[in-house]
């Protein structure tokens, strides 16, 4: 990929798109962010949506990662198995329009009878590895519509798993019954660290859930506070998944920073600490590493 | 209540209602059902609504269950605490119309931090009890959109928890990002009774949930599976919290027969053994012993 004079990274998500332009020297000199996620992509519509991007941030080459590379987007790039670092990435590249584009491919873990698929977040991780920001046998966080815990090994991802905590908390506050109760805040605070332990202690969400609805209904605690609790119940469920697979130690939590905060304050309750990593610096800078890989 | 000449029971639920004209003998003599449940009677529609049923099933006495009691029904009619007993919520109906009609109570379980609330599965449970169609110290459950787990004792509801399952597994086929894998046929076989056993013995739902998506998209599960693992898995993690309280012992699963086989059929995965009773027939003896108790 010849980027002499700049290139453009891009994270394509499912609802989402964020894209930087970035300058030879790899500094960030514009960006943009719609709602032009995939799935508001129509078929045959990605010449176009792409196209869109460059008369925003430049004509230059592409380096996509996320959803645009799944079955549902530009094109399918295949994952790639675990163990997998950056240079594994590098070298799956699915490369578009005679190399001025390439889509970063996924990564899987497929281990027996379990699996799981990751696109757009192995990017972060590996960006932040290959900075030198966290160490090369690190355990990870990546909250999100869909939760990641990542344990690396040697600055690759040795092993991974999905927990679906975002995603099922805008079910329960958009389409459940739970709705009325969920649109209050969620922040760290005293609910929010209640619904923290008993989501690590005990093993009965789908009725836990139902409680904070009766609890409400018979004014034994606050309609307020129903939002912070069951974040923190399914957050408190998805510690007890991840702190079983990463061992002890310092956990990382990579992502947005409203996200990675509510990440910190439970993994405290479950006595662990973690250190709170940007993730879109870490983005910008896997894709400078790749971009630099390719060259 | 007079009713020498019959009267009409109504189960009138969020989404749906179901009503019958008992003849004075109690036997069924019409019955009707429409998907006018309370969310789309307007506000100050209930008159009408009423009007409807009595136009298509006689200018009769009404005896009414389930959420037309609640916040969002007819009028409130104050939840019973436990235990309660048949003779407890004829003595709490709710009257209108001068004694022309009656709201059935819910119940309501408060026990230090748990709390939980029931409208309208009450009625099936103590009519099956006064009906002699179970004992009056059973170990029930009550699939639906919620699941209710009750302990009876001397014949009155003496605790129970409700759990999400039904509702739980609407949202991740509407709304989720599984919604496509999981349109496939929900019964007992093969895939249903993997998914009940990982829920029984893992605490790991919202990970698992994803991972029947990744195990699909690697090719290692049936896509046409999917529906009824999910389905098998959710329950799976209902029984660990109904068996934790009802003790040893058969289960009673009572409801709707295609609801009841597949927790039968769950329950069979857990080595207890259930008895079905058909929903309909308990709550309309429900209503004949209360009517009676009225009269």
């Amino acid at each position: 990929m010849h980027w002499a004079e700049g290139l453009i990274a891009v994270d394509w998500g499912t609802t989402n798109r964020r894209a930087w332009r970035l300058g030879p020297d790899g500094a960030v000199a514009a960006e943009m962010e719609d709602d032009k996620g995939i799935l508001a992509v129509p078929k045959g519509g990605f010449h176009a949506a792409v196209a869109g991007v460059r008369d925003r941030l430049g004509d230059l080459p592409m380096l996509m990662a996320g959803m645009v590379g799944s079955n549902r987007g530009w094109v399918e790039a295949p994952y790639v198995p675990c163990p997998a670092g950056l240079a594994d990435l590098a070298a799956h590249l699915h490369w578009l329009e005679g190399e001025r584009a390439a889509i970063v491919p996924g990564i899987a873990w497929d281990e027996g009878e379990a699996a799981d698929v990751m696109r757009g977040e192995e990017v972060q991780l590996l960006g932040a590895v290959a900075e030198g920001w966290i160490g090369p046998d690190s355990a990870l966080c990546h909250p999100g519509t869909h939760n990641k815990w990542v344990r690396l090994a040697g600055g690759r991802i040795a092993e991974f798993r999905t927990v679906m905590t975002g995603e099922m908390f805008s079910l329960l506050r958009e389409h459940s019954i739970l709705a009325d109760l969920l649109d209050g805040p969620v922040e760290p605070g005293p609910a929010f660290e209640a619904g923290v332990r008993h989501g690590l202690e005990r093993d009965d969400l789908t009725a836990e859930l139902f409680s904070v609805r009766a609890r409400a209904l018979l004014g034994k605690a606050p309609r307020a506070d129903a939002g912070a609790y069951v974040s923190g119940l399914l957050i408190g469920a998805d510690l007890k998944v991840g702190l079983g697979m990463v061992g002890d130690g310092e956990v990382v939590a990579m992502g947005r920073p409203e996200l990675t905060e509510l990440f910190r304050a439970a993994l405290a309750v479950a006595g662990r600490t973690a250190r709170e990593v940007n993730g879109e610096a870490a983005f910008l800078a896997g894709v400078r590493h790749l971009a630099e890989m390719v060259r």
